[in-house]
């Protein structure tokens, strides 16, 4: 899933550059290395995009190696779960019957192998039993940013049947389930069958599956308008509000493999050092404070927990506790007419 | 006087550009406004610069229609009592008898017919009295960064007698100046003959004057080479602690015309708003943040008090109250090497 348009990225994510297609972590972006991570355990020819039609493109470019049908675009964007269906319903065209993990593909994961084995457990539950299969995240500290999974009756291995979802809790209740230990953060990636999501959205969300069977179903050359036509009138939902949340009979793998959703500039700062040249960066009693520069020198006086963007036409200046705010400025600038920034 | 090396002022200041020879506050720069807020009352050809010779070329350049042999160069910083003794004895023996005032070249005044008023009423008593005259600025805040003028016996006009001259002082000591309303900010303006600062000087600071006097001496093609060579053993010393503090029968005539000694960013930032586009200026709450910006896009979100400069090649985030440490900037690019942005 790289369809996002992400702007709490700005300055570096643009509209024709959204996050998943930066290289915010390296020299390769989070897309890329979403893919690269699955190499050892999923062919090529078996990993699908699904992107917003303006970065297809740009997808294909990043991805040279994967075959460019593997590209599924988005006319429009319509959040998670219209994404899942089109994925679905691809798949299931392809390979009937088959079994896949959806994953966001900009997410950050320090233990590709530990990663890999928590996504193998998922698969293997999702292609012995007809339900859905999540990733739970062990919280390392009480997020109030994320969706919490409550952990029902362990089955095997780490993997438990789940209570209930829960949606971004307060900082109290965030505080009490890190310490219960009964909660794990909803990470949006799970296992299924191609039959299994499609029979739960045919259940809850037949407003979109209805109208996009049907565009699929027309003749190949006429299936683009169709699809774009079906888009339009999709709603736009999460898989988490329009299905998991209704669903009974999910199941959990708990996952530990040091991950972040690099939500935010803070998000990246914490797993992140200041990157680009060090020796460009001369901090002055700047504790906590992290810098995303390209290659101009940046001096920090006296300035605590900010963090600083530096591009080639845009700067910004934030404190790490706003981060959430930089759409505000995004906003700004589309009211004030100066697009060459958005 | 434009001899300033200024590094409170990096990174739009460099050594190649100190402040004095900058557009701090518009599209003129701090010594071009200053020559201009004079021609009302002093002819171009009676208006002597004296700058360090890295400097002199520029200086030139920006005031075309003055004489060039009006730009006295320095072949080393001295600090001002040297600067004042070249000025004192170049003027001398151009115009003997001459009576002049002597001006930092790099202070911003907002109200210039009150400052020309002001420099005429210390240029009569100067020249009808062989005393120093000096002009001190009523005070408008505690400030702790200035040198303080104690007044005494009034004499007529705006003109008093100086009890003594004041150290920067404490906060409180500073606070007790301003609600007593018997003290002056010291502004670093004389006026004066040059046989009564000559006098000053040979009495005072005879190791400055001879060696300067023997200099000069020289026939012309040998001066230049004499007047480096006597430099170089000159003493580096200001015309306040040299002179002033041991001076009796100073006078003092209290302006009031807007002045600032545009010190560091702060107190750039007290008299200037943000400067540049406007509209390429984001603030999401950002209060009392000052940008100074050439023309790239900046946005602040949640950062407050904070200075930003943003130049082609170099950014510099500081704290509003800690631009005095601007210079440790300055020295750690020293210390790394980095001299292409000093």
């Amino acid at each position: 899933m790289a369809g996002g348009s992400g702007t709490r990225f700005w300055p570096r994510s643009r509209r024709r550059l959204p996050k998943q297609l930066l290289p915010v972590l390296g020299r390769r972006s989070l897309l890329q290395e979403t893919v690269e991570r699955l190499l050892p355990i999923v062919p090529r020819g078996q990993i699908l995009i699904v992107t917003h039609r303006d970065h297809a493109a740009a997808v294909r470019r990043q991805l040279p190696t994967l075959p460019a049908r593997n590209v599924l675009s988005e006319p429009v964007a319509r959040n998670t779960a219209p994404c899942l269906a089109l994925a679905a319903l691809t798949i299931e065209s392809r390979a009937p019957g088959a079994t896949f993990v959806s994953l966001p593909a900009d997410h950050a994961i320090a233990d590709a192998a530990a990663f890999r084995a928590t996504l193998l457990e998922a698969l293997a539950w999702a292609a012995a039993e007809p339900v859905a299969v999540t990733i739970g995240i062990r919280p390392t500290a009480p997020e109030t940013g994320y969706g919490y999974i409550e952990v029902g009756p362990r089955l095997a291995g780490r993997t438990a049947r789940v209570r209930a979802f829960v949606e971004k809790p307060t900082a109290a209740r965030a505080r009490k389930f890190v310490t219960a230990g009964r909660h794990l953060w909803n990470s949006g990636m799970f296992a299924w069958r191609t039959s299994t999501i499609l029979t739960l959205l045919d259940r809850h969300l037949p407003a979109v599956t209805r109208p996009m069977r049907a565009a699929l179903a027309k003749p190949i050359r006429q299936r683009p308008a169709a699809l774009a036509r079906a888009y339009r009138r999709l709603p736009s939902i999460s898989i988490d509000y329009g299905v998991m949340e209704h669903a009974r009979d999910v199941l959990v793998v708990a996952g530990d493999f040091g991950w972040s959703d690099v939500g935010s500039w803070a998000a990246l700062a914490a797993i992140a050092r200041d990157t680009g040249d060090r020796a460009r960066i001369v901090p002055v009693d700047a504790a906590r404070s992290v810098v995303f520069a390209d290659g101009r020198l940046v001096a920090l006086v006296g300035v605590d927990d900010v963090i600083v963007v530096d591009t080639p036409d845009a700067l910004l200046v934030c404190h790490r506790d706003r981060t959430q705010d930089v759409r505000r400025v995004v906003d700004e600038l589309a009211r004030r007419g100066l697009t060459t920034y958005l």
